[in-house]
């Protein structure tokens, strides 16, 4: 006898909930309009301990537990219940596990009780985790109805509640704490999170706007300090977009740095274009500690489609000598030279985010570094090229999905909800040419700017917008280019903050000349009033595999801007 | 009006030995018969000063060339020399282009004349291409008569004789004399060498046996020494089932590591089971040499599918001390370990390669090293899964290609013969996923080893057979599996010499039990009296991105082999 996909949804729904110790619930949560930033609201039911532990970075946190300085039971526990709080208001999370993380809390005091030192580099550090990885003891839904209770949409393959994938055995090993799985929109390709579980994932800055997608939950939970880092995917921005609308880092490695192997995944085995996995974080130190610990653990002999590519200290720092300069004006031969993308001649970027190139660029050119104005390859022909890979099949797999148990599909993945015809093996190899001679002509452009920079290199790196928005209102991200052009390539890029919106500054422009309708309806989606507030970010974007390069990069800018 | 495909076959055969200068032309030709092994043969034809060249390595011969010692003019012109006489006796080139290489050499001369220093890493060192790079002012045919006078099969394209692959820049780069390219199988996908345009390459060493395929015009021109040192491809086999067959190293690395942009390829966009191209030799200097020197040229800003990671001489470094203890046992805390495939359960080597394999253990086993026998999951899940992506076209792209003249397939390739269906994209995306799932399920197989060796850690390599005999006969290659395995796993692999065929010891053993017909029948093709003086080699098989490792065991091997 089957149940109904409601009654499915809200049983799991409750489920969640009801892990929900007791004295952790709100007796009610206010309504959007009564509270539209809730990120100090939430500080009200933390006590100052625990407000000194989750707004502490990953860096910080680490340097505590691994110093016996705090317990790791007691910046788990404040971290459960600021993640508890955060569902509350937000609803991002999918699975709690905070039992499971106490007591593995326990065991990490015990051994620094007994050894004196730390069990790894990640000791007592809470990660938070997208609901694409499995973990033991909970499920990975993956926002699908028809995933309860099975393993990927199957039952009994064994592997229900059991198997672990191997990053999280990575995690563990390094000491990290895991305690909650976040919410994404059902077959991840949204950049907004909304699934018939646990409903919509709201922007805790402002919860008129989406926390982003697919990596939702982990925005919401990292911006509203539920988590100090956490782990997403990215197959078109789903790592940088809520880590962008959250004011938060994140990292999109290029394929092949992080291990991916043994997570659920949408589509799983299309190859022209790769989901990757990579950190979000309250800061770039963070991301940097987890990656490093990640690489600590070699990867490449547990997945075998990681390469052997050890954290490059030398990388990063050359970047960090920069540090010393903020405030005056970099050594000739240090210095840096950047692309900077105002637009990307398809969609215009409102208001704020203009805002936030020019005052990146006056910074960098405040400390003697060269910019120059990027004007690469059509980004149009690149992104619509690379978009074949995401309906390769169709829409098969996805539609598989929802047909378990018969639940619709949110409007913001639509795009599948028509049958479509799968591609031939010849069509999808003419697109894996075409994508090779768009990386390769990429690639020319990228090397032929240093016909262009001061420093006589090609540019270090490229600033380029994230989203024509500071973040999509609900059901209107219509645009994704600036943030899939970078998958495409398969760039290595880091999301970063850079300011918030001042309705009082980030006005309309009254003379606007949108390039099409499309644009048009974009730019007016900007209304200052219902942004105000909203985090501002941006991306820096890098070649192939230069993870440490523009992490350095990322936080060396970050403090140049005073972030 | 068309000609037909003999006549564009014929005079293209034609003016490739035009080219040829006619003192270098020989009245006649033995017939197999009347001289099998012609590696010697050829000797009579040159002179002391083009032997003592000729029969140099290209460690040695750019030792010359980059100290003044030899000019790049005289090593250029004893290589197109004796390349004139291997293809008269062999078939084995594809385009001649001795007068330009003739001419870049004398630039290289006057260069070092001005510099009193070599132009680079290579410096007058003569390279041979496999006919699928790209090289200015000659064609690439790839054997395909329908791509005689176009540019990959289309007319009109400004590339035609202009456009040239990045590798070969990057070696001209390094100051190599590139003066010839080599021949191929129509379609490359097969492991002896064949097309209509030159026919068929045989073995120089015994012209009973193929010289292997689809690099058959290497591994032809270097066993006969008509070249040091040049490149081919490797999808199954390609790069060393040559280098094996002819005597020779051949490294064919994983994926990523060396530039294949801007070559031309079959199936071109298959991106499940990638080629990858790679040097073969006369030893495994030759090919650290060129690789290395290949890698000072930072080929991942030039192709968007090669990983930044340069030569790590740390990797070899441990592996080249080993170097002083041949002779004695190896100190406890250098032994390596090493597992032993016998065979693949599928298809039994023959006598000669089993004993080249006990040779090789033995003499592992003599300086302490450590064997075990290597029990892997099924060499044939492995090999049937990765052949899905031979045929995920159903022969299209390559069945185009013959159309474009009418000439017909040759049996060797005949599995294209007769249209398939076209896999869909879910059918290749199920491939994908079993792929990663093998790759995964190998990896923790080598992973366990580490229970079963003395030093420890897991295997440092695998002996492999890289076929049933140590050539196959024409038109009898009938089993690509102990090729196939490393490919789909994407491993690094080198081909290394052991010994020769002696009808008096490799006898047929007349106990064989075979497996099935097909075991019967291959091993039924191995008669002593036809392989007499064949050469016999294997392969030593490293986790993916080992190539500096595996290469400094191959070489270790081979000194500890005498060879």
């Amino acid at each position: 006898m089957s149940t109904s996909w409601q009654d499915a949804a809200a049983k799991k729904r409750e489920a969640i909930s009801a892990l929900i110790p007791a004295e952790w619930k709100l007796d009610s949560t206010p309504s959007v309009q009564e509270q539209v930033d809730v990120t100090d609201f939430i500080k009200q039911y933390l006590s100052e301990d625990e407000l000194a532990i989750t707004e502490s970075d990953a860096e910080q946190i680490v340097g505590k537990t691994t110093s016996g300085a705090w317990s790791a039971e007691k910046v788990a526990r404040a971290f459960c219940h600021r993640a508890a709080l955060a569902h509350q208001l937000l609803h991002c999370l999918h699975e709690i596990f905070f039992d499971a993380a106490i007591a593995d809390a326990k065991k990490l005091d015990a051994y620094f009780a007994e050894h004196k030192s730390p069990i790894g580099p990640l000791h007592g550090l809470p990660i938070s985790l997208k609901d694409q990885f499995h973990v033991k003891d909970v499920e990975t839904t993956m926002g699908y109805v028809g995933w309860i209770g099975t393993f990927e949409g199957k039952k009994g393959t064994g592997k229900e509640k059991v198997y672990e994938s191997e990053m999280v055995k990575e995690l563990r090993a390094c000491g990290a704490i895991l305690y909650c799985k976040t919410s994404v929109p059902h077959t991840l390709m949204a950049g907004e999170t909304v699934n018939n579980i646990i409903g919509y994932t709201h922007n805790p800055k402002n919860r008129n706007l989406t926390s982003g997608g697919s990596s939702g939950g982990e925005g919401a939970l990292i911006g509203i300090r539920g988590s100090p880092v956490g782990f997403g995917t990215d197959i078109g921005g789903s790592i940088r977009i809520p880590a962008a609308f959250n004011g938060l880092y994140g990292l999109r490695p290029s394929t092949g740095r992080l291990p991916y192997e043994g997570m659920s995944n949408s589509m799983d085995g299309q190859n022209t274009v790769l989901s990757v996995v990579g950190p979000l974080g309250t800061t770039a130190a963070s991301l940097r500690l987890v990656t490093k610990a990640l690489l600590s653990q070699q990867p490449w002999l547990h997945d075998p489609l990681v390469h052997e590519i050890p954290w490059r200290s030398e990388e990063e720092e050359k970047i960090q000598q920069l540090l010393q300069f903020i405030g005056e004006s970099v050594p000739k031969e240090k210095k840096l030279s950047f692309g900077v993308m105002q637009t990307d001649g398809v969609i215009t970027p409102t208001a704020p985010v203009r805002r936030a190139i020019e005052l990146v660029t006056k910074a960098l050119e405040a400390s003697g570094h060269g910019v120059i104005t990027w004007a690469p390859p059509s980004h149009k022909v690149l992104n619509d090229t690379g978009f074949n890979s995401w309906v390769f099949d169709g829409g098969r797999d996805v539609r598989g999905a929802f047909a378990l148990s018969g639940e619709p599909m949110a409007k913001q993945v639509s795009l599948y909800e028509k049958e479509m015809k799968e591609y031939t093996a010849s069509e999808i190899a003419e697109t894996n040419v075409q994508m090779r001679k768009l990386k390769k002509e990429y690639m020319d452009y990228w090397n032929s700017t240093a016909k262009e920079t001061s420093t006589g290199r090609p540019v270090d790196a490229v600033i380029s917008p994230l989203a024509p928005w500071p973040a999509a209102r609900e059901a209107r991200y219509k645009y994704y280019g600036y943030s899939t052009w970078v998958n495409a390539l398969d760039y290595t890029s880091v999301a970063f903050p850079v300011t918030n919106v001042d309705a009082s500054i980030d006005v309309k422009s009254s003379d606007f000349q949108p390039i099409d309708d499309k644009d048009q309806e974009i730019q007016a989606d900007y209304d200052p009033q219902v942004y105000e507030g909203a985090h501002v970010s941006l991306q820096l974007v890098g070649r192939r595999l230069q993870e440490e390069k523009i992490l350095a990069i990322a936080e060396y800018v970050g403090k140049l801007i005073g972030k």
